[in-house]
């Protein structure tokens, strides 16, 4: 009956969520490779059918847990989360546009999960395979609650496509199932999963349902976690020592899944980068339902801990392999960086969360750097290939050799055994849409300029809003607004960090800056719309050098090149080999970056088409060295020369070769020295 | 009887061998901690009888293998080369002056070491103890005969220095047990051990008891080396694949032990980079004994590779942390180097067995670069500290947070588990004398300016050399002659490749460059010498700004301080944190380097008395970034500093720090750039 009553309260709630559709240059593309390519691939591999390929056996497992087929468990404790984010992604592609052969496969694995359910809701392969006694003795490590979270996400998203509602009983169930096992009863375990992501999953379940308890069950999980007497202790006391990675020391290192501090302590981002942003986005979810302005203060100190000590020009993080993890601040190494693709995916699930309730330009413009920068640089053109890891620097001869990047490829990788990212990315892409627009109270937040048409309900008012951008390459963007009525409510306009003063126009007149207010790097253009109503939006885009702050050793004395939302980076196929012989020119003017725009070209024909730039540089000259590895005096022999940049995110796209982000810039403002002062 | 007739003829041996007594006011104090302070402490560790430290155990395992003791075997498979290092340090501390109470003591370890001996030869407790089957079947990872070259490396020293040949007959019988296992014959292995040291050992066991069999067997060990098919495959076969360091890949990388190439093909020095230098060494003592053309030039070619391509300024070798190991050409970090003290240690000897072949300067400048910089670095001024790793740059809060640095320590350590480095920093400096001069035909060679007194033997005339030094902080040296009768020889002297051009007087009298033959880095005085002759000889000695060939990534836009064999370094207790951000002024001379001498400074009440250099400087402002990781435009903000450099050697005694080699350096050469030529 509870079941029935929760499904129905479903039912409604889905009339509130907004759609966006991309129709956008740029986007679409992407969104194209995704729905044609990335997501046909996965389930090719996750049922074994792709040449050459590890098999996945993950859609295998559910078979044979349903009874379906006879086998054994195959696959990382973790299998299960594979086929979850694939169906995850099919719902936004569905919510996106009808596709029947895609629905009926969905439906299909939907039928195969529901009868590898458990009678008492359970659901998971690895465990009912192959530990049935083991349910519950090992969260450190296992992954349980973080794979019934991704079934819960997929859950959500394909009801909320196809209105269907098999699946997101499958995942009430599994999530009342749960709720049974773990809470403060003293029958219960007082617990938490190793890898956070049931506690956002339970937050969209909630939101989805309406149930309560859902929402209590996420919080009890994010106030479990780091508390005293340790649970991994406990649970490994209890199981008698077990360890289910024996080359890890996951249970033992606390602070790698966060669990050091009680999270509302946690200040610095700490361990496997993946699971932090994982866990300030259940933090922010909490914080948005409940008002508890404690949780919000510490997704706040998190946040900011992130964004201004720890994360890459690129929108990545995670400066190092071992544990995929965070490490101090201003620890940026370039070249042995982990900056995991799914980490920076999990940053833009954080930012996303903290935009909708604080609208600061600040989360979008961290967003939009993550999604341009690392997220499509993790893919090929392609579609067919990833990166896991994308680092700011390669040397592919260095990387081969020295263990030190043993993490590093230099080419994009066709599939990968422990399967986390290429999925991440195509569910990130298929609901690209919902980062677009936020509505908040008579407010339209336009976040990212990417175009497409979306049906905004504010205040009970259906708002149409067509959007055409040039983006990344130019910053005009036009927006038309489609009403039935005339009616109020503010377009507020993100300021990106990377643009001059902004141009306004509404109607073919420019709105003067100080007409509307400017608040927390949003223009709010508050007025009566009429239908047809155009605003013209131009963001001065140029190339901007940016430097790290003087902390962070690694890009000391060295510049990035970005342009809009754009880092780029110097490629060995553009600039030869041997990058760090290459020393820029400083700009010869004020700063203001405009003789470096004569530089900036758009190459239709490279790359898929992209916007280069060429720079006025020397190279140090290596003649003359014949034997000696190290000599005394001299200066070293610099030629004029010229360094020409790609995106970053279309680097490794032209086979192996030496990448560099941060490149030598030549300081010219010594102050002058008296050598006697020594 | 052949025991015997070996013996015989090795007690003539001793005779031929000379005799350097050091007295030196940099080097005595060294000698003197090796001497007083090191072995005395081995010892004491050998027996675990120091506290907090873990146990040794290599004392009671021989006790246990003689039967003089219950118990297991404990610690590693190659436990015994600690007892036979301590043992040869003993030698050399013997050999410089007679003290009964370390005699009796080394007496009473070489009785118990006689009575584990097996009645075959065989000797090692490990396999005694613990696999008494096992013999001979793990050569790739289980040191048998790298423990067996470290015991006859030891007999040949205290036999040498005491007369005493007991240590001596246990070596041959060793050696003999080793020549009947391996060897060509059907009977025998066609194999080699993982880690090099026999081939050296059975050359110095050759020339110590004339018994060209041992040579044979080194030659023998050194061709086997790579050939196909593989004998660690092969033995892996044989024993059905069980693996004694199972984390580890040593039997499969056969790069790690030099095994991928027969040791004549290999033309880059690749894997484990003691492992190289050690065969090196060994094949060197080959080709010097046998006149093997083909075996010689893959030494040079080796080492021609190494320090040409591969050495870091301060002569430690090894690039990386995982395997210990070389990695690529021009491959060179400096923060996350391995740079074993005992890899600088094996390159000396390489160097060394060079030098005595084919005398070149160059041979001998490596040889001082390890010295003075990795091999003194490695360990403390109170000869109770130690470091295996020797980083040319250390941030102590990001080599305690990022585990790339994980191996890396900033303050040196008592004394390792694992203990490679300490005894063989104390065997080394306990034998530092016979670094000092070669006689070769009637040249005497002074390849070190190390104070003391020789007695040599130049075609049969006894020569008295008494050299004082003031080296390394002046480059002034004194030699006095002492002579029975006028006697005609050249003395050779070298000038180092960090020396100007040398000034030489004899007997008060200037000796004209041209007067003399100059020769591969040597200068020789070719004359009719009279007892009481005095050379003086004066090496200019300046400040210079070293700089890494444009290849080495890690050196570009930066340059090392030196000044005579001197590598230089700023360390945080001089210089405040965060030595990224100084940037060195350019000289602004010609490059002669008298400017900077003027920053150089005596000072004897630090480290022991040492000569720092303090460098005009800018340090790059981090003042005004507020909450800001990466900002647009403008320029860096410098501010007029100094650079105060210390000895590398000295680094690390006052407590964790910031420590760095290689400063930036500002570049004024730029040439002017047209900006259209885009």
């Amino acid at each position: 009956m509870e079941q029935e009553m929760q499904v129905k309260q479903f039912g409604s709630s889905l009339l509130r969520l907004n759609r966006v559709r991309i129709e956008d240059p740029f986007w679409s593309e992407y969104i194209r490779l995704v729905r044609e390519v990335v997501v046909p691939y996965q389930w090719e591999a996750l049922n074994d059918r792709v040449p050459d390929a590890e098999p996945s056996h993950a859609v295998r497992n559910f078979k044979i847990a349903a009874g379906m087929e006879k086998g054994e468990f195959y696959g990382m404790v973790f299998q299960d989360s594979d086929v979850a984010k694939w169906l995850e992604a099919v719902g936004y592609l569905l919510d996106q546009r009808p596709d029947p052969e895609l629905e009926r496969i969905a439906d299909s694995i939907i039928d195969i999960i529901d009868e590898a359910q458990q009678a008492d809701g359970y659901l998971n392969t690895y465990f009912t395979l192959k530990e049935p006694e083991g349910r519950w003795t090992n969260l450190a490590e296992c992954h349980e609650l973080y794979c019934a979270g991704h079934m819960i996400e997929a859950a959500v998203a394909y009801a909320k496509a196809t209105g269907k509602e098999k699946i997101l009983q499958v995942a009430c169930k599994l999530a009342d199932c749960i709720g049974e096992a773990f809470g403060p009863g003293d029958d219960q375990i007082h617990g938490y999963d190793g890898h956070q992501e049931i506690e956002l999953a339970l937050v969209k379940l909630y939101r989805a349902t309406g149930n309560g308890k859902y929402l209590e069950l996420s919080k009890y999980f994010l106030d479990e976690r780091g508390k005293a007497p340790h649970f991994y202790d406990e649970e490994f006391k209890r199981r008698g020592g077990s360890t289910h990675f024996p080359s890890l020391r996951i249970a033992k290192d606390r602070a790698y899944s966060q669990a050091h501090l009680p999270v509302r302590l946690q200040k610095t981002a700490e361990g496997h980068a993946v699971r932090v942003v994982y866990m300030c986005s259940g933090m922010a979810d909490v914080a948005a339902e409940t008002g508890d302005a404690e949780l919000l203060q510490a997704c706040r100190d998190l946040w900011s801990n992130i964004v201004r000590r720890r994360m890459y020009v690129t929108g990545a993080i995670g400066s190092m392999a071992q544990g995929e993890s965070f490490t101090l601040d201003y620890d940026l190494p370039s070249d042995s960086a982990y900056a995991e693709t799914c980490a920076s995916i999990g940053l833009i699930f954080f930012a996303h969360r903290m935009l909708k309730i604080e609208p600061r330009s600040e989360y979008a413009d961290v967003l939009e750097r993550a999604l341009y920068n690392t997220v499509i640089g993790g893919m090929s053109r392609d579609g067919r290939h990833f990166f896991y890891v994308n680092p700011l620097e390669v040397w592919p001869e260095g990387s081969a050799k020295n263990k030190v990047f043993e993490h590093v490829k230099v080419e994009r990788q066709q599939w990968f055994g422990c399967a986390c990212c290429p999925p991440n990315i195509a569910r990130l892409l298929a609901s690209l849409g919902s980062y677009v627009y936020d509505v908040k109270g008579g407010t339209i937040f336009a976040h990212l300029y990417i175009g497409g048409e979306a049906v905004l309900n504010v205040e009970g008012e259906a708002v149409t809003i067509s959007q055409h951008s040039e983006l990344p390459w130019e910053g005009r963007v036009r927006f038309e607004i489609g009403l039935e009525r005339p009616t109020t409510f503010a377009l507020a306009l993100r300021v990106p960090d990377w643009s001059g003063e902004p141009h306004i126009f509404v109607n073919g007149s420019p709105v003067p800056p100080e007409q509307f207010a400017s608040v927390d790097g949003y223009v709010y253009i508050d007025r009566v719309w009429l239908d047809g109503d155009i605003v013209h939006l131009t963001l001065p885009m140029e190339v901007r050098r940016m430097r790290g702050h003087p902390l962070i050793r690694e890009t000391i004395g060295k510049v990035a090149i970005q342009r809009g939302p754009i880092v780029y980076c110097a490629e060995e196929a553009d600039n030869g080999p041997n990058l760090h012989q290459l020393v820029l020119d400083p700009i010869a003017s004020d700063g203001n970056g405009d003789p470096d725009d004569a530089g900036a070209k758009f190459q239709p024909d490279l790359l898929g088409g992209v916007l280069t730039i060429a720079l006025p540089a020397y190279r140090i000259d290596d003649g003359g060295w014949e034997q000696s590895l190290y000599r005394p005096g001299g200066n070293v022999r610099l030629e004029p020369s010229t360094i020409r940049f790609i995106p970053y995110f279309a680097w490794a796209n032209r086979g192996a070769g030496e990448m560099k982000v941060w490149v030598s810039e030549r300081v010219n403002n010594f102050p002058p020295l008296e050598r006697q002062e020594i």
